[in-house]
């Protein structure tokens, strides 16, 4: 399986995982696949919807992109049927340069998270293009979690230091970024910094 | 001209640039090459060899690399001659995915910096690979960068604040990074956190 020629190299690579539900709802969340040799890890937290339908449906697909847009949209917006499109009835990403499907088996089990060991089913590459560093796209990408984390941080000065940090990262997409980063980080900005 | 298939996109993409002095010498730097609309631009500093290079030939490559090893060595290191090949006489990185030579044109200048103007000349693509976002490429990017301005800032709390944020992106190579950003890491830990 061409795993790493789709874009997963040694390292945590940053995808957007797309799941399904028993009940057949899609999800999509930007997530960190864990490469180590040629096995394949994912660390999911406890009450997550990736999780949960991981465990109903054992299967999970990496969709690899740099679209910052589609990355924040995953993150906190819900991805109506038109962002997907399906693999023997599992959702992948219609935008992904490529995508791998996974068979995922609980590795290791807390209360506050689960590792699932991840095998290959099928690997897709929709496009191969050359696209230079751009720090814009990485301040987006941290602009995303520190916004993630964002709610869950109880602590007001740890807040404003999110804040702060973020506002940092938006000086670097409008010096740095293209369009698709500027509209990533003016997606966040109405949310967090308004 | 293929520049956009190459890699550079719109807002600025970094960039490992290739130049050559009147006499014959090479330089390698990673530098920002600004894309606005389909011109390109690229800003550099009074007393750089890059600037000085420039104005003797009129010329630059602009090599598109993801591999952070060759950018931090790019920084911090005299590239050796097996580092380079050469395109009609002038210098491109052997290693890089892509390169673009362009014909450099003096737009403005102060007597901190030049703006040269850009038109490309030659286009080559060597190889194009699908990679997914890693935040430990990203880190050491940053850090690379915090590198550069540590010998020039004289002010002590600042210098303790690059140090500082140095280490912060080291833990994200640590915990993100593939063997690449780990070595590109371990090289600027050991001129700089040692």
């Amino acid at each position: 399986m061409k795993v790493r020629e789709a874009g997963l190299r040694e390292g945590i690579s940053e995808v957007i995982v797309t799941t399904k539900s028993a009940s057949g709802t899609f999800n999509a969340a930007p997530i960190g696949i864990i490469t180590r040799a040629n096995d394949y890890f994912v660390k999911l937290y406890s009450g997550s919807t990736t999780l949960s339908n991981v465990m109903e449906t054992s299967r999970l697909t990496a969709n690899v992109t740099d679209d910052a847009v589609l990355f924040v949209k995953a993150a906190f917006k819900h991805l109506d049927e038109s962002y997907f499109s399906l693999f023997r009835g599992f959702p992948v990403l219609r935008e992904a340069d490529s995508w791998i499907v996974f068979q995922a088996m609980l590795a290791k089990k807390s209360s506050e998270y689960s590792v699932l060991h991840l095998m290959p089913n099928a690997v897709q590459i929709n496009r191969e293009e050359l696209k230079a560093i751009n720090r814009g796209l990485n301040a987006v990408i941290e602009a995303a979690i520190l916004a993630t984390r964002y709610p869950v941080v109880k602590d007001e000065g740890y807040q404003e230091q999110i804040i702060t940090l973020m506002k940092r990262y938006a000086d670097v997409v409008e010096k740095c970024g293209g369009p698709r980063e500027k509209e990533a980080m003016e997606f966040l900005a109405e949310k967090f910094l308004k």
